[in-house]
């Protein structure tokens, strides 16, 4: 791409539109990686703006003068979005953190792309109000970032993911003119869905400075379980078993067993009892107002769990043992990056097919010599399956991991599924994208890009 | 535009594809109007084909031949959508009239666009599966229409509109080519959402030849109340107190009085009892699998109305009660139809403005001199307007009208709202994008609709 290197004449320009303007290697080294893989890409310079007006500025001069400008939220990302991977310029917008209108009588809040996803949930929870998806990373990544990946997360089993709850978003376009999506309504049938079609565009599409959410009241009552099994593939089946029976938890999740284990060694406990026959857990919680419904409820879950080969259902009694099982729950990604170089993939099939998807990634890690690590989102049928470096040459891990993959990813395809379930493409998911769509599809999203980015400045080299 | 006639040597094409090529008077005026006012365009030719490869041929031959081409489903829009405007090529899809598959482990269906709602909604049904979405018309349009139109109805308010169960398109492009918008799962961070930019796309950017469909399993019970209110404007008032008490009924319905009355007269009942004093009624449904919890609710919401200056409470005693109370608030829209030549707005604002929203149509049509009959899905924020002509002169209906919808569209969107929840822009809500959009949106539609169809032959003159 004929992306130029920035001057000390861009920088002055820059300088003028606010002084959040860094150069200095802590923050370029800061914004030149994310949570994927072990990859690095450093920016020429990494601005902070906090306006739309500033942004709009940026953006304005930056498609003029052809500078590849590269949005980030909190660099929690797991397919590279967030990478300057031509160099450039790193929009952080890490100050644009405000929640600016909580429409508690509509149900709305109107919220800055860069405010923590768990501190939005706390602050309309407060409120009585619920907002939903909660990928696991929550704790620290930014609101902005889940929409531009369309994120998930357990809860959307019950409730959805992100485009389920964006009703409305202000965008500076790469010219730095800047447009609303939508309107805030829950029915919208004026025009085409540009807001649809902003979420999970990863970056490539705008820059998005405003988010209308809506939000649900909020849910008084839970309960979790944790069922452990002796065959995997058997409580991969479960799951669809609990569906068939007309039950839909408010979480479904699959943890393999070395899953399980490593992410105890990770946040050091030993609260789950393991015993050696036990191949994998779901975690399955339910939510409601009335508790008489939710014991019932569990209770029918229970007796469909029992159908199969398990082991003692453990029920969580206290709110601090419910915190314990999601924290193991959410640490998996953390446990394994620390024990290995490793790659992530988020494949996602009809629910059904996961017992067939389980036996698939067995299969080809066989072929292929990888170890791999399986958990996730069992109810959607979205399985994260980690693939650990472990004891294999480079050799093998830079050439025949690409092979293995893409065999995975063929499979997925023809069970009627696809290569990324929350987590985007990004830069790694990128070679893959030719076997999830057809030439021509993929002509169609560059025409649509080039609509919004003729010069191709924003977030260049992602997704195709 | 530059659209030429059809000639004889392009009917013996279209023939060679199909012998389902009409040109007798009797199928062109059956295909020159739908249900929008008084609109009549009469198309050259009218097309039926049942395959996916006659589509395409046809599309590819017009395309080159530069022939406009006006897909139709079952001809129930209230936008004109299904109007050949500049004459050329009606293709009526009524001939793709199958269910291909119903996959009851992953709960989903794939339909062909040319078969009933309703009959798709009891196919599933007998499944014990649940297809929400379920428009007045849903006894004649065809599931293909409500993916064109991003439908609503009733059931919305709890369970979302036609885009939230599409999962996957395929479609013909203007040029002849043929694509699958997405796949077939419940998560997706896979390139841009195709599928939504073509749900509510109007048959703008592409013909519909299949849709997978999501389901849920099927509800059980339901109680149904019409609670009369003694002013219209509380009654408004009265949803979002439901809302914000917790409760989210799977109806939440608003008629004026004028609505009913027409709508007794229309289907000749006079089932339901109407003092004087009664401005409005509410139409309340709620539903579940438990009917201990939906006493409950329906209790709780009882007390909330009691609230307001209501008359007596009806709680349907009978299934034929129920589809009593639904037939008089499905007919509104045909009793206004047949009583005087109208205009219907499909206004939707956030849920809180209701209120505001009914006495802004009240003061405008004061201001212009016109009768308006209010209904629909208040738990939306989506209120029908239908403008009756009555006893104006033409010149007023022709031209001050036009003034007054301007100025009741300018309100909504004053209030966050916009012009059209369900029914779509199609032809008549047109002269009025300006008012929801600015240029710059409206811009980057048409360029979006000029990536599938850079010749414009497919559905010209619609949305911009």
């Amino acid at each position: 791409m004929p992306f130029r290197k920035i001057t000390q004449e861009d920088i002055t320009f820059f300088k003028s539109v606010t002084t959040y303007v860094f150069t200095d290697s802590e923050q370029l080294n800061r914004c030149a990686s994310d949570e994927t893989e072990d990859l690095h890409y450093t920016p020429e310079v990494v601005i902070q703006p906090s306006t739309v007006e500033e942004v709009s500025k940026i953006m304005k001069y930056c498609n003029e003068q052809t500078i590849p400008v590269t949005p980030r939220g909190a660099g929690t990302g797991l397919s590279g979005g967030a990478l300057a991977i031509f160099g450039g310029l790193v929009l952080d917008m890490k100050r644009f953190n405000k929640i600016l209108q909580l429409d508690k009588r509509n149900f709305q809040v109107t919220t800055e792309p860069g405010v923590i996803t768990q501190e939005l949930q706390e602050y309309v929870k407060a409120e009585g109000l619920f907002y939903p998806p909660d990928p696991a990373s929550k704790g620290s990544c930014f609101i902005g970032g889940n929409v531009s990946e369309n994120s998930g997360g357990p809860k959307a089993v019950k409730y959805g993911v992100v485009k389920d709850y964006v009703l409305n978003i202000e965008m500076v376009l790469s010219n730095g003119e800047v447009i609303w999506t939508g309107a805030n309504v829950l029915k919208n049938a004026t025009g085409y869905n540009l807001t649809q079609l902003v979420v999970g565009s990863e970056g490539t599409l705008g820059i998005i400075t405003k988010i209308v959410l809506r939000l649900i009241p909020a849910v008084k009552h839970d309960i979790l379980m944790l069922v452990p099994f002796r065959s995997a593939e058997e409580a991969c089946a479960t799951v669809n078993a609990i569906f068939l029976a007309g039950y839909t938890p408010s979480a479904l999740e699959f943890m393999e067993r070395d899953a399980l284990v490593w992410s105890m060694q990770y946040v050091q406990t030993t609260s789950i009892q393991l015993p050696g026959d036990i191949e994998a857990h779901l975690l399955i919680e339910v939510d409601g107002n009335d508790m008489d419904v939710l014991y019932k409820e569990a209770e029918a879950i229970t007796e469909i769990v029992q159908g199969f080969d398990i082991g003692e259902v453990l029920f969580a009694d206290s709110h601090e043992q419910k915190q314990m099982l999601w924290n193991l729950r959410r640490k998996v990604g953390e446990a394994v990056k620390s024990n290995s170089v490793y790659k992530e993939e988020d494949t996602v099939v009809p629910r059904a097919e996961l017992p067939e998807l389980l036996s698939t990634v067995k299969r080809i890690s066989k072929k292929y010599g990888f170890q791999s690590i399986c958990y996730g989102h069992a109810g959607d049928g979205n399985l994260h399956v980690n693939i650990v470096k472990a004891g294999m040459s480079d050799e093998e891990w830079n050439t025949g991991l690409t092979e293995g993959i893409k065999e995975l990813f063929k499979e997925v395809v023809r069970m009627g599924g696809t290569i990324s379930g929350e987590h985007g493409i990004g830069l790694v998911q990128k070679p893959y994208m030719d076997i999830a769509f057809s030439p021509l599809q993929i002509q169609l999203m560059r025409q649509i890009k080039n609509v919004f980015d003729p010069v191709g400045i924003l977030n260049p080299g992602k997704i195709f």
